[in-house]
This record gives C-alpha cells, sequence and structure tokens, in this order.
C-alpha cells in the first residue's frame, strides 16, 4: 500500500488480488463476508456470531483454521476519531489516505512510530510533496538495530526533509482551525493528516476466549503443524506464533513470507498431508529512501536475552570495489555466540546489495553455522558488486578475533 | 582492468595496489622483480634461475610457497604476434589496449572467447564506442549455463550491439592494409584490435618438472593447508587446485577470493599457525551491460559427471513485487540430487538481485543442506526487492515436486 500511495496515478484497487466472488463462484468457497465470528464452541465444534444482513449465524466444523491475522495498535489517547487520523491495515484505510491527498487537503502529516511501515510510509509521503514528521515516546530509534547502523538511517530519513522526534509521547490530537494538532509533552505539531503505525497486535482473542493457548505476545500457540492446543483447531498467519530457529523458542514475527508458507502448510495438514514448517530467523529488509535495511537472527540485546553470550562486530565496508565506479558505504553488524561459536544474527545497511546479501545469514541461521565456518563461504566477488573479501566475510573475520 | 579501460579519464596505474618498493622498504621483504625462476631443487630446497641483471641466481628456503597463478591461453594460429593482437593478463597488456583505444585507431574490434573476460571486455569495447565480434569454435554458447538463462545473456549482449559468432574457429590473423583481419573457416571479420580470451590454464610448469602432484587441469595439488605434495613446498593462488565441497573431489576454479584467502591461509600455515581451507562451492558472478549473472555449486552436466541424478528446475519470476514499479524478469534455476535430496547448484540471470542472491544457495551448499531444508529458509521480502516468496524458494518447491 505505502507503494501505491506514493503514485496518485496508480488505483488503490489495483491491489486487490482476488475478489470474493472468484472463491465462490470459480473456486466452490463459501466465502462469507460480512459474518463476524463472536465464539468458538469447542465441545460443540461450530463458531458463532453475527451477520451484517441476516442476524446470528451459527457453523459446525470439523477443523477449523483461524487466521484473523494482527491489528494495528491504535493509542489510547482522545482525538483518534478525528477525521484525518488514520492507521493503515486495510485497502479502505489507504483509500481514506489517497482521497485526503488527492483532493489537495494535506500538506503536512505526522507519522507516529518508526517502524517498517512508517519509514515506507514518509518516504511515500514525501514522494506526494508532504512534510513528514515522525514521533516516538521511546528515546532510541530502531532500539533492534546496532545503533551505529541506526544512525545511519536516521541520517537518511533527515537528508529527505524528515523531522524526527524521538521520546515524545503523544497526549492528544487536537481539531484546529486549519486541520489537526498532535500535542506532545514538550512541543506540538500542526498537521492535515496523522498516521498511528506505532505497531501491531495478534488478532487472537476469539482463540484467547475459546481456552485455546497462547504464545509470544498473546499470539495463538502453534506446533510445526500449525495446530493449536486443540486437536481440531489450527491457526496460520499473522494471528499465530512461530519457532526461532536460533533460540529454539517460540516468538511471534508477523511477516508475509512465514503467514503465507503458514497458509499452505496448514491447508496441507487439513486435507491429511503432514506438513511441518521448521521455523523463522526473523529476517525483515525495507526500503527507506535510497537505504536498504536488512537483518535476520539475534540481536545483541536479544541473544543476552536468550542466554547466549555474544559478541558484536560492526564494520563500515563499500557496495562496489575500488576499481568500479559509483560504490558507497555499506555497514555490516554480526553477532556470534562466544560459546558455542555459533552466528546468532546479521544487521546491514547501504544504498545497494543490503537487502539481498542478508540472506546468505539467514541460510547461515538455518544451518545453524558458526562463524568460522561462515567465514569460510565461498560468496560471489565481481568488482559492480563488493570487495574481493564480500563485507560479510570481513565482518565474520574481525568479529571471530573478538570472540 | 575491464572497468579501467572503459574509462578513457582513468589511469591504468590506478590499479597498482602497492609497489615493489613497499615491500622492500616498508615490510622488509626482499621482492626480487626481474628474477625468473627456472628449477626448483627439491633435494637441495633451493631455487634457481636467471636474473635481468646480475645473470644467474641460486635461492635456498626452508619452506617455498608457489604463487605463479595462471596464464591466459593463446590459440596456436599464424598472426598472433602482429601489433593489435593482444591478451588481458598483466598491467602492460591494458596499458598497451588503452594506448591504442586512446590513439583512435580501433574501430572496430574482435574478441576470441565467451568467458567472464570476455564478457566485461565486450562491455568495455562498446563503451568506448568500438564495435565489437565475438568469436568462438564451439557451437554453444555459456556451455556451463542453463541454456534458456544463457539465452538471455546471449540477447542482452545482441541489443547492445555485439555480434556473437558461435562454431567459427579461428584459422589465422592477417594483418591488411587497414588494420587486421580475423580469419575463421566460413567467414573473415576486419578489425583494428583481437583481444584472446578464450581462458587460462594454471602456471604449473617448474611445479610439474619438480616432481610436485598435479591436480585437476594440470593445477598444482593441495591440502587443506595449501601444501603440496612435497612436505616444505605450498602452493596458493591461481595456480593452485582446491576442494570442491559439493563433490569432495578437487577442483581448479581459478577466482579472487579463493586465491586471496589462500594466500592468507599459507601465511599461517608457513608461520606455524595451522590453517585450513575447506574448500569452494564455485560461485562465480558477473555483469556484462544491464544483466547480473551468478552460478554457484554444479551445473547439470557437471552434477551428472560426479555420479548424481540431477534434477533441473528453471522459473521465470520479477525481480520485484508487482505492487511496485519497475520489476524486471528473473530468472532463476536450481539443481538437486533425486538420490540424497541435496541441494547441488544454482545459477541466476537477471538486472538486479541475481548477483548478490547466488550467495544464499552458495551458503546452503557449504551446509549440505537438501532441497527441502533450503525451501524452508526465511528469507527476505520487501517489494523493491522481490516477490513474497523470493524466486529462489518459488524455484525450490517447483524443483521438489520433479524429485
Amino acid at each position: 500500500m505505502p507503494y501505491n500511495i506514493a503514485d496518485p496515478g496508480r488505483d488503490i484497487n489495483d491491489l486487490i488480488v482476488r475478489k470474493a466472488k472468484v472463491f465462490r463462484e470459480k473456486q466452490g468457497i463459501d466465502v462469507r463476508t460480512g459474518h463476524r465470528v463472536e465464539s468458538i464452541h469447542i465441545s460443540k465444534k461450530s463458531v458463532s456470531g453475527a451477520a451484517k444482513e441476516g442476524g446470528a449465524f451459527h457453523i459446525p466444523y470439523d477443523k477449523l483454521l483461524i487466521a484473523t491475522g494482527a491489528a494495528p495498535i491504535v493509542p489510547d489517547v482522545p482525538g483518534f476519531d478525528l477525521p484525518g487520523v488514520t492507521v493503515l491495515k486495510s485497502l479502505d484505510d489507504a483509500r481514506g489516505m489517497k482521497r485526503l491527498i488527492q483532493e489537495h487537503r494535506v500538506k503536512r502529516a505526522v507519522i507516529l512510530g518508526m517502524g517498517y511501515i512508517a519509514m515506507e510510509m514518509c518516504e511515500a509521503l514525501r514522494a506526494r510533496g508532504i512534510e513528514v514528521e515522525m514521533v516516538k515516546p521511546r528515546p532510541t530509534f530502531m532500539p533492534w538495530m546496532n545503533q551505529d547502523l541506526a544512525a545511519v538511517v536516521k541520517k537518511e530519513i533527515e537528508a529527505n526533509g524528515v523531522k524526527v522526534h524521538l521520546g515524545q509521547g503523544i497526549r492528544m490530537i487536537d481539531r484546529t482551525k486549519a486541520g489537526l494538532r498532535v500535542v506532545c509533552p514538550d512541543m506540538t505539531v500542526d498537521c492535515e493528516m496523522v498516521l498511528a503505525a506505532i505497531g501491531i497486535r495478534p488478532c487472537s482473542e476469539l482463540a484467547e476466549k475459546a481456552g485455546i493457548a497462547l504464545g509470544p505476545e498473546k499470539s495463538i500457540s502453534v506446533d510445526k503443524t500449525l495446530l493449536t492446543s486443540n486437536g481440531d483447531i489450527y491457526a496460520a498467519g499473522d494471528c499465530a506464533d512461530a519457532y526461532h530457529m536460533v533460540t529454539g523458542e517460540k516468538t511471534w514475527i508477523p511477516l508475509a513470507l512465514r503467514a503465507n508458507r503458514a497458509g499452505w502448510a496448514v491447508a496441507d495438514n487439513l486435507l491429511g498431508k503432514r506438513t511441518e514448517l521448521p521455523g523463522v530467523v526473523g529476517t525483515a529488509v525495507f526500503k527507506v529512501f535510497d537505504m536498504e535495511v536488512a537483518r535476520t537472527g539475534l540481536s545483541l540485546a536479544e541473544a543476552e536475552k536468550f542466554g547466549f553470550e555474544p559478541v558484536e562486530m560492526v564494520i563500515e565496508s563499500v557496495t562496489r570495489a575500488h576499481s568500479y565506479p559509483g560504490g558507497s558505504p555499506l555497514y555490516v553488524q554480526l553477532v556470534g555466540d562466544r560459546k558455542s561459536g555459533r552466528l546468532l544474527g546479521a544487521q546491514m545497511v547501504g544504498k545497494e546489495g543490503a537487502a539481498h546479501r542478508i540472506n546468505a545469514p539467514a541460510v547461515a541461521l538455518h544451518a545453524g553455522m558458526r562463524v568460522d565456518e561462515f567465514y569460510q563461504t565461498d560468496l560471489a566477488y565481481a568488482p559492480p558488486f563488493g570487495p574481493t573479501w564480500d563485507p560479510m566475510l570481513t565482518a565474520a573475520n574481525r568479529l571471530l578475533k573478538e570472540m
């Protein structure tokens, strides 16, 4: 949606992959839109709720799949119901934002939060010529990232005219004559649009009410076949948890590939073909203006939390060989475990090659590789793509010396 | 060198990393240029030869390192000694080519061979406004590559005005009034410059003469510590062989990272710190015009040769999500072993993301991953960088079904 919002020439409906009609008429699936399930009746093996048109419904099941996804967290402060204040979750949210912008009523926007969606949206809004200020209550910019790397991202955002306000909790949103006013303890910001992108939470209320076991951050706990604590109920998508391949523990990292993969696997399992998903390593990338930001595995703090003895290495390298024109800095962070020698995580920031590069340590994490083994891998080299020693290998070499 | 040759504004001497003087004066290394070693005397533990100035020399050693590199293969046909006919190995070769081009005497060039150097040089010469024709005797363009992918590369080269002549052995090079004439059985090509880039061979004559064991393609056979069959003699760089991590057999794949890595490892071993290099997986990338070409591991034919039961899958995917503008086709080939389920190799061609993507299967090959394990890896996704399922995962899924 952010990329569609960035482009006034594109219809938001381009993002619709398949309409309910196709499910019903071509695939023979009884899709009931406008039906809100309110209860799962475990003993009766049925669900019940209220339909928009037609009142109460009650549907029995042999097997049940909960795929309720995640919902944006809305700050509990006055003014969030004002027009021009929005989240970005549904197509309707995006449609509303586009309409607001299209009607030329938005000159200044405030984004609450500084996660992936906030970053992508700050680029999209700048592309539409809108002044953007980002606000968050905690004092640290991208706290999950090594702070040397986070500083590079912050600089990129600020270089593109975005104002970043850290340590500013929001008290309320006020209506003014001209638009909206975001009120923080130490400042106010006037604008015509407020986007709340402060995070998401799993939609697990139905499951919880039915007594189904929950996992991290109240996500629905599932085994490797996506089965919940109830033998007839599966959960998949952003509402469900997963095993983390580095820690071996449960985690909740709601991202598209895992959600999609879980959808396919749960279909297999529902239909009797046993399929197991081993787990995730938390690979995530985004682009903000000209900068690629990538991570996989554990941050230093996460590694400490999970009982490792982590050692961190950060290097600045280059995206192209010195003999090839147009290179720029590439920052690589690696985390290793002093006890086992294992690679635990990687982070990268740079204008090219950071996003795709992260897949190499991601695969190494799946394989449980030690840092010395990763250091010996035969990675690609040609002058347009990096130095002879890929920056990841240089980082691994220096990390080994620290370990 | 190709990228330097492409740019008339850059001095070829920019490529000199360190002069002999620095070795001598700053590092205390007795570098003797102009000294050609002619014999290794195993029993006497010495080398002897002739110096440019000062005649014969004889130097004893405790430990000897052979780092003689590789030499371009020169076709054995008349006319290779003519001015304007060259290889590209030394800085002097590049200097000569640049001078020839600078003096505006080159309008048309013929490149013999279609390997990495040939590809990079055809782009460099086109950048200088030179008409380029490529000629090779064998009928197959990039025979090591899946031919669907090879066709994409060939199309890219031809779209940039390069003529590709397959199945044309060269009979001789003739001098004409205006320049040179390359004479093939079915055609002649007039030009002002001929570059022979038909391959390289390891410089192993000295080692062979001394009775040191040779490996594949007459490279010098070394163990994981870079020790040759003689307990006091090491070999490293493009003259030496390596273990292939997929086949477990010796291989000769002369590329920069392995050569550089072997240099560091041999220094450790010479100085008494035991360092082992497990081996290579044959990762190689190059850029030709706007196309990135990448490979790792075994091709289908190589896998067959080494006794695997290989299955190949080729898919066409895209470099960006459909929601993000500017995507282009990405072609991915994977090879798996039906018997063991192992991933054996990968190849990719595309305008972005092919070169860096290859590192993921490269790491998987080092880890000995099966295709089903690789299919479960948590690879990066964001719309600017590819579809939700990375094309490598889609290829793995389809390969699994074939296997």
